[in-house]
């Protein structure tokens, strides 16, 4: 799993941070790309990494102010101009659905690819066998959603030995033992895969938030997560005004990440008031509060790698 | 008068090329900057400028594609955010003032300035006392314009010595003279302005046109005007693709650019199959029938002095 911030600013663009959108790259495990929000210029900014339009599968959005959402009808354009044949799921607030299709047929736009939009209106908003994506309600100035991503449990590893001490040769049975299968040899024992395998591994869990004031719904979206994504528009000396416009300083997010004891915080939506220079002392002021926080960049990229969080 | 290309690309944004825009900047005119095409991502090429998006005050849209028009609703929102207050005036095709409306009201998004929306029924765009804009139909895949831009002819030179002849003193007096206007001397005798000045100079004539095949509506657009801005998405041994998807070869461009007898051509809305390499064998082929041609790249200046077309 890995992390690519596109765009890490808050409102408007600056030469420093695009607005936002950031792509979970699930490659690894199966999933393709998701996009979480697409600002103005995101087509742009992919043009800048190795991410290519048509990998990308699903996109959340978590509310409809312009720099979330700017960026999509262009991008659903050239995802269809550049060979994008799979189908796109959109996941996004109620409104969603009417702007897409109004812009589609006002520019004549035609997509080469299936298009389904499912605007949110439950907490369970997509489960397969691998991951879930639930889903709650932020307090922000217009309806805004954060997402949880979890991985479900993957199978123990194969324990190598074992399977040669109960007499399975080397060839398909083993991976059959270690996909959760069990297998019967030829002189008619059976092997159970769970006594050749470890314990299944926890997946992991990320928090990706929208814009929002400090709140519940927040802590509980991250409870016990691996990685909390939380916006930082303002920091303590700008309390106020973070909350007059339903946003958070770094210190909210640190305190929701720590209510909600994640492993690591990662903070984004940071306002161009904030110059380079400013974001140590942003840091700092995040890090009396929750010790292990990053501040995203624009194509700041994270791994997740042996339960930790590693950056590119 | 100084043209600024914002994006000489066609269709997708690359590297080299952004989508559509170019700026008109009329500030010496008194006119403010008008704006021609709005391309996503235009808003960020402006922050690369020295020009304000409050500055901006008419946006001429040539037609709905989405590479022409993506960019509108976020530069709509950063004028207002950035202290524009000053009307927006926005010519385009009829379903322009749908999906503006539509995009305002879904994202919630609310502009401090007054803005008008003309949906374009008419050959006479706008005039007043310094310009006149004309607009007419060209041929497109959907419907698409061109535009005409007149300046009209200016007050001829004051003829400073033939006013101290007639008498006129150092003063408020020759300003009045210089602006057109007959004055009374103390002496009782009258002073014609037109005795005391040169001839009117004639204004500058620019066509501006959007996506289109070689038609005689762009030729007619162009008539005798100094400068002729014309699309060129295809070479000359790519001339099928162009008639196909109603686009212009470079060639196509400079034959309206001779048949229109115009002083200046400049091309734009390049294809990126086009690499740097190959611009100048695209000039060959168009100065094989036009010779004062230029290819526009993105931040571009040119500048109109002298009766001159002027790169900056």
């Amino acid at each position: 799993m890995e992390l690519v911030f596109l765009g890490t600013g808050a409102g408007m663009p600056s030469k420093l941070r695009n607005t936002s959108s950031l792509i979970l790259n699930l490659s690894a495990e199966q999933e393709g790309y998701w996009m979480f929000d697409c600002g103005e210029a995101t087509q742009h900014q992919l043009l800048r990494t190795s991410i290519k339009p048509r990998k990308i599968n699903k996109i959340f959005i978590t509310h409809l102010h312009g720099d979330h959402i700017f960026g999509l009808p262009g991008f659903l354009g050239s995802r269809s101009f550049l060979g994008g044949d799979e189908e796109l799921t959109i996941y996004g607030p109620v409104g969603i659905k009417e702007w897409i299709s109004t812009t589609l047929r006002i520019t004549k736009t035609h997509l080469t690819y299936p298009l389904t939009i499912h605007e949110i209106d439950e907490n369970v908003l997509f489960e397969n066998e691998r991951f879930k994506v639930l889903t709650r309600e932020l307090e922000h100035v217009i309806q805004c959603f954060g997402f949880r991503i979890e991985q479900k449990p993957l199978p123990g590893k194969l324990l190598i030995e074992k399977a040669y001490e109960s007499g399975v040769p080397k060839g398909p049975l083993l991976k059959k033992l270690k996909d959760g299968e069990d297998v019967e040899l030829e002189n008619g024992k059976t092997v159970f895969s769970t006594d050749v395998t470890g314990d299944p591994q926890q997946g992991f869990t990320i928090s990706i938030l929208g814009d929002t004031r400090y709140c519940l719904a927040s802590v509980d979206l991250a409870n016990e997560a691996d990685i909390l994504i939380h916006e930082a528009t303002f920091d303590m000396e700008t309390g106020d005004l973070a909350k007059d416009y339903g946003h958070s300083t770094i210190g909210d997010a640190a305190q929701t990440a720590k209510e909600a004891n994640v492993k690591a915080l990662i903070a984004n939506h940071i306002s161009a008031r904030f110059m380079p220079s400013d974001i140590a002392e942003l840091k700092e002021q995040g890090r009396a509060i929750f010790l292990n926080l990053h501040i995203a960049e624009d194509f700041t990229h994270f791994e997740w790698k042996n339960e930790q969080l590693q950056k590119k």
